[in-house]
């Protein structure tokens, strides 16, 4: 079983840590503030040069880039494998990636998709991207971390544009859902009776999803059953109702000004995922 | 068989007459420009109030409220049921009612939360309020519309303002869908191949509606995996690649600036739920 270092024990890092221990790695670890490894079945380092130095892979998982670059300086020998969980863009990736090549150090950037609690379950997804063959020769060693792993290719920025681009997704989402909550409390609806329909509403994107993918693909936007400016009207009809509640509307408000700015350069007659293409 | 009056032949006054007539009710429909009826198995009358004066059931479908009160100003006799399917606001709704109760017309508000195609077909999803023994009186003829009916309550804006709040979710999330193809394109990662990822993403979302509609109801937001001020970096990282591609991000600025002025207000440590809920 290889050794294994992680670096920096937050909730992610320790969530890291426990699942290469219980996979039967041998594990160290280090984080900057001590007292952090508590009911670990690892070894505690007294330094970051002593975890790097305990370890041919080294996990680092801390606050972000910035903070990995100062654990880091401390030197990290040719030949280690770096895998970087820190939270960042495509471009400190790169950065990154370019920082290892700098020193001979291998280098990989990893985003955990999941909870820390769901570190090491089948159910756990995480991003790889960077050389192919170092992702291959630590693949084994990695599935500890959860069943569904995937590689996304060489540019070692690729796993942080599409953790980017699928957090940009989830968080507007979910704007949308606590907006739904809040109209529905103002008209005097319980959330739990909305919900149903919420989900009912949400059963359709799966094919949405498909539908904008290959209408992007294709590069052609019909606006069959809702043209962008239909939609315009359907959003300040609900603006209205939003604004006479004194609810938060900048989000809808930014989606409405999105549209008008679409229907202005021409696009009203097209279909909504016209918005997902670079204008022309 | 109750005959139906259908005033409007939009694209979805169409389907509702159709339905009817599929349905084998006596159909009369009346449209401000003429020819809209071609292909329809309807009784097509010369005008307005010849329309309304064949049906006891009368439903209306135009453009916007203004349209629907300049046409029902031709006069509604007194012990007409009045249904109106045209999109608007709760108030709007509710104004509507008024109306209707000052001149003896019985008044449901519908809404069709689906595309003309599936009006008339078992799933298509429908929403009334309005009294409960109007309602109930005309519920057998109505099912020829679709065969997902849902009564909401007496309140005459109750399904407006069901369908502004999971309009705004619906619009809401389809801007993050387009916002995600955009950043993902921006960073060379294809329609298709983001697209399964995304829908995992969503298939998050049930048990997330569930879990705020659960907080909502409590009253009680914990922030456990992710703190709206833990968002707040997150989308900082996001909006800095968004902005350095010159992508539109008007929308998640919005979200970002949503989550700064609750973590100013103090919320920072609860989770995202608590934007769903009045500032207390």
């Amino acid at each position: 079983m290889t050794p294994v270092t992680v670096l920096g024990l937050g909730p992610m890092g320790r969530a890291l840590a426990a699942a290469f221990a219980a996979a039967g790695h041998p594990t160290t670890v280090w984080n900057r503030t001590p007292g952090k490894a508590a009911g670990l079945d690892v070894a505690v380092a007294g330094t970051a040069a002593a975890a790097i130095a305990a370890s041919p892979l080294v996990v680092v998982c801390v606050r972000d880039h910035a903070a990995a670059r100062s654990v880091l300086d401390v030197g990290v020998p040719a030949g280690r494998t770096l895998v970087d969980f820190t939270g960042g863009s495509p471009a400190q990736a790169r950065a990154m990636a370019a920082w290892a090549g700098e020193r001979g150090v291998d280098h990989l950037d990893g985003v955990v998709v999941a909870t820390p609690e769901a570190v090491g379950g089948p159910g756990a997804v995480l991003f790889y991207s960077g050389p192919g063959g170092v992702y291959e020769a630590h693949r084994s060693t990695l599935a500890a971390l959860g069943g569904n792993a995937t590689y996304l290719g060489e540019d070692p920025g690729r796993a942080a544009a599409f953790d980017a681009s699928l957090q940009d997704l989830f968080w507007t989402a979910m704007s949308g859902v606590v907006h739904m909550f809040a109209l529905a409390g103002a008209e005097g609806i319980g959330a739990v009776e909305v919900a149903g329909h919420a989900k009912a509403v949400l059963g359709f994107f799966p094919d949405l999803v498909d539908q904008v993918a290959g209408q992007v693909a294709a590069g052609s936007f019909p606006g069959a059953d809702a043209t962008i400016g239909s939609v315009a009207g359907v959003l300040d009809t609900i603006l209205g109702t939003v604004r006479a509640h004194g609810l938060d509307n900048g989000v809808l408000t930014a989606v409405r000004a999105e549209v008008g700015r679409a229907v202005e350069a021409g696009y009203g007659a097209e279909g909504f995922g016209r918005l997902a293409a670079p204008r022309s």
